[in-house]
């Protein structure tokens, strides 16, 4: 028994790490950015609150349970902003990496479970997994207009580039999908979304 | 449906809140105190890998449910530490206030279900309740340890408040409670707990 709370603790130890790794998003006030562990508990909450509106029913305990675990992987791979330029492979091999060993700490049998947990995330081929997706998209588009549109008018963002990166959040829900561009985007981006259109 | 979005975004963005709601506690290497938000994260991982452990079968999604909103009433009543000598009563009722006002912002239905997990949560008196205290409960002591017992050592904390602190740790379960006593108290309070018996 020892053995195996050693192994549990061992992970649950290192993923303190996780309220280190700092995001591109900027919460209320825009006082500071926020961190993964913040992030994961945020879209936890939602995706508690919000399971209604999923495209598909979804088990909401593997939604949540994907959610707070979905950036551990970041530890050893640091956050990737939506918006770099950064190839795709190169990045999920380093967020692989990072699931080795971070998972690799645990009892085989929960890291093995959590493993499949990630994989399935970033497949994102099941209903979980999309409207996980979901989740994960919505909130920095939350937090982007409680703040004016900051980090967006900072790092010069286009509504294309928005659009490019949600290209399937309206496959995790429609509803909320809709939702947001109403009232996340348009008033920031809406503009440009009209000269685009001349 | 636009309504119910409406007050679901309301509650949503207000939370975002409990991400400046600062604890008693340090992470790794003591840099800084950690917030709400961050342990409430890693106390629903904590949760998810260590139910195995409760003394009485647990609904995972349950705690972990309870686990995620269980701090939100400290963004009206802010965070009061373990130790300090405040009278129950009194805190409760500030923190019931809290309750009303945060949950009263979701639908009437979902608002009803959080406070009333809330509550749960608060009489301790259900399988999931004491089970999520014992989170609650260890992953400070858990913290205190990785950075030598820090925040006992500032704070003249002696083993018999641990104790008395931790009178009902072990309803939830047992195991971790042996655990936690032997891994993360005995190496910094054990001192003191011999010269007790002297």
């Amino acid at each position: 028994m020892d053995e195996r709370l050693e192994k549990q603790f061992d992970f649950i130890r290192e993923i303190d790490k996780e309220k280190f790794i700092v995001r591109q998003t900027y919460l209320t006030g825009a006082a500071r950015q926020e961190n993964d562990a913040e992030h994961a508990w945020h879209i936890a909450v939602m995706a508690l609150l919000l399971a209604e509106h999923a495209n598909e029913k979804v088990d909401v305990l593997k939604v949540v349970a994907m959610l707070l675990i979905h950036d551990l992987v970041e530890i050893d791979a640091g956050d990737t902003y939506a918006y770099a330029n950064v190839p795709k492979e190169a990045q999920h091999e380093k967020e692989a990496r990072g699931a080795d060993r971070l998972f690799g700490l645990l009892p085989e049998d929960q890291g093995q479970k959590l493993r499949a947990l990630w994989d399935e995330f970033e497949a994102a081929e099941t209903a979980e997994a999309r409207f996980a997706h979901t989740m994960d998209n919505l909130q920095p588009m939350m937090q982007n207009h409680m703040t004016g549109g900051a980090m967006w008018k900072e790092r010069g963002i286009a509504l294309s580039q928005v659009l490019r990166r949600n290209a399937r959040t309206a496959e995790g829900s429609g509803v909320l999908w809709d939702y947001a561009k109403k009232t996340f985007l348009a008033p920031h981006l809406g503009r440009e979304l009209r000269d685009d259109r001349k």
